[in-house]
């Protein structure tokens, strides 16, 4: 296997997911990692959650990280975690790890990944802000799906 | 300071680069790792080592994080760290991570500081070969300076 996904309501590992994609032909290892911010539109956050629906999120990511390794032929291997529940400020939401041969390959793929997991995985956001407002959003910011 | 290089024989650690980039302000952690390759344009490697002129790489170093500082204005923090002597197999010789308000300045930044620190950096590449042959290069590996 060369592809590991995971969805947790656990911390995540950085060097966990580095050390899956540690491979003897890779002169390359890129990874993000997504942490909460204390503000967002210069609002002050006080908590960032997630929610996923597990199943169908884990098949998502499976199939993203398939694509990717079609598309950039010179990965060898590719991680995707993502946690579940709040997500304190400066603290790892979701990592992406990706060895390649080459460097080039490396960045473009980590980068693609983490569009794809942003527009596609079963995963949304709920940030709730110091002024009481709090909103429910897609996990590309873009997009509010409903505000309380 | 938002800056952290080092030049050092040890091994080198993710965590603690991904640890001194994490910021409150930040949403991405970037994060790029060198790492021996067995094989070179179809020849085994079987050892790959690099020299320093430790005073002025640290100094080259340190430039390059400052002008990435500039020149990415949403980047918090960068660490910029590079391993000398012996590097095994599927083991890093160098690590940047960055830090950023917003993903894209991130990849930018990572990216970036990579190659100048590939162009510029007083780190030289000592690559021996299964067949005998052996080769001294630019950290930039286009740039072959003598074969032993």
């Amino acid at each position: 296997m060369s592809i590991f996904v995971d969805i947790t309501d656990k911390p995540l590992d950085s060097a966990e997911v580095l050390n899956y994609v540690r491979h003897p032909q890779a002169g390359a290892i890129v990874y993000f990692g997504g942490t909460t911010r204390n503000t967002f539109e210069g609002k002050e956050v006080v908590s960032l959650a997630y929610e996923a629906h597990p199943r169908l999120a884990i098949k998502t990511l499976e199939s993203i990280a398939h694509e990717a390794k079609a598309k950039f032929q010179s990965v060898h291997k590719i991680a995707i975690v993502h946690r579940t529940g709040v997500v304190p400020v400066a603290t790892e939401s979701v990592m992406i790890a990706v060895s390649s041969t080459h460097r080039k390959e490396g960045w473009l793929c980590g980068e693609w990944v983490l569009e794809k997991v942003k527009e596609r995985a079963e995963i949304w956001k709920i940030e709730k802000y110091a002024d009481g407002d709090s909103v429910y959003k897609e996990n590309d910011v873009s997009n509010v799906l409903s505000r309380t």
